[in-house]
């Protein structure tokens, strides 16, 4: 049995991670660990998420997941970027909608970072996915959500944003956690494998 | 002669600190020693502070001060705080003017943190300052200084923005990193006096 530990405080994350590896890794026993971890300020969200997965195993001794992430909306260079946590806190999605009333270039970016740790190493493994920011906010969902239009969605997704398209388990095939998760499970069924040898 | 440098990137604060701390402490020779310190994401400022002053004198081997400070508007629930570096580099005074278009509550409060090391100990000296966000950029000047306009000014100040005020040298009078500086000068002159006895 496979036993790894998700270091957050953040449960819709630990779920949805949860959802995309349940039966992709045979016998795997996935752990939610609540815990607030330091992180660093920087400008690279990769090399946050390396030094907060040494943290996070240096605290539960087990082998660990840990994961960052960030809207990244291009005409505000970025903006919130690392950051997106607390923006999310302090500003919101209206906070949002509001730096961009008016303008034309509303496209942005996920990116996530999933970094695994068993104390040896601390593999990164990352996901990107583009699209748009709604101009308003019309569904439910957790963080931006309510407030990202993916784009190069296929069927009939068009337009709908990631808080719609969690309703019917969509946003899960294509989301940039879904991609750096994909990277990881190939690398992790490997490496099992070749221990197995 | 006292030698203390100041680590930071921002040649700006190191003008405005050595102006302040002149001709108040007998021989000081306050240097600038440029270096982007790493710094951890954290909701309270002090705590920042305090392991970046850990780690410039690490670096430096010699005793430092460094500054963190931040600019916390109340209705955005102190946006944008102790990331107002970042803040101000992707969405800059527009930005924050966005964010507030038809708020009556404008008002926000500038946090200085001051923090010397001598290797044996890391002191952090706090200063406060209230005032309000101005509806336009009107005044030239480093940061966040053209849109905040500081309460309580004495004389004709009123209305003045802290961008403004410096162009008289008034905002090194009355700022948050003057009250700050004057409480570190009151502990070190002190604590040499202490010294030398």
């Amino acid at each position: 049995m496979n036993a790894i530990f998700f270091v957050s405080t953040n449960i819709h994350k630990y779920n949805e991670i949860k959802s995309i590896l349940q039966n992709r890794i045979t016998d795997l026993n996935f752990n939610f660990y609540k815990q607030n971890l330091i992180e660093i300020q920087d400008d690279k969200i990769e090399k946050i998420a390396i030094e907060k997965a040494k943290s996070a195993y240096n605290m539960v001794q087990r082998p660990i997941i840990i994961e960052d992430d960030g809207l990244f909306i291009n005409s505000l260079n970025g903006f919130p970027g690392q950051y997106s946590s607390y923006v999310f806190r302090s500003i919101g999605n209206r906070g949002i909608l509001r730096l961009l009333e008016g303008n034309k270039d509303r496209s942005a970016f996920f990116k996530s970072i999933i970094v695994y740790s068993n104390g040896n190493i601390a593999k990164a493994f990352s996901g990107q996915i583009n699209g748009n920011i709604s101009s308003t906010i019309t569904d439910d969902g957790w963080g931006y959500d309510p407030i990202f239009i993916p784009w190069n969605t296929h069927d009939n997704n068009e337009n709908k944003t990631f808080a719609k398209l969690n309703k019917t388990n969509k946003k899960n095939e294509l989301s940039h956690r879904r991609i750096a998760l994909d990277k990881f499970v190939k690398w992790f069924t490997q490496n099992n494998k070749l221990k197995k040898l």
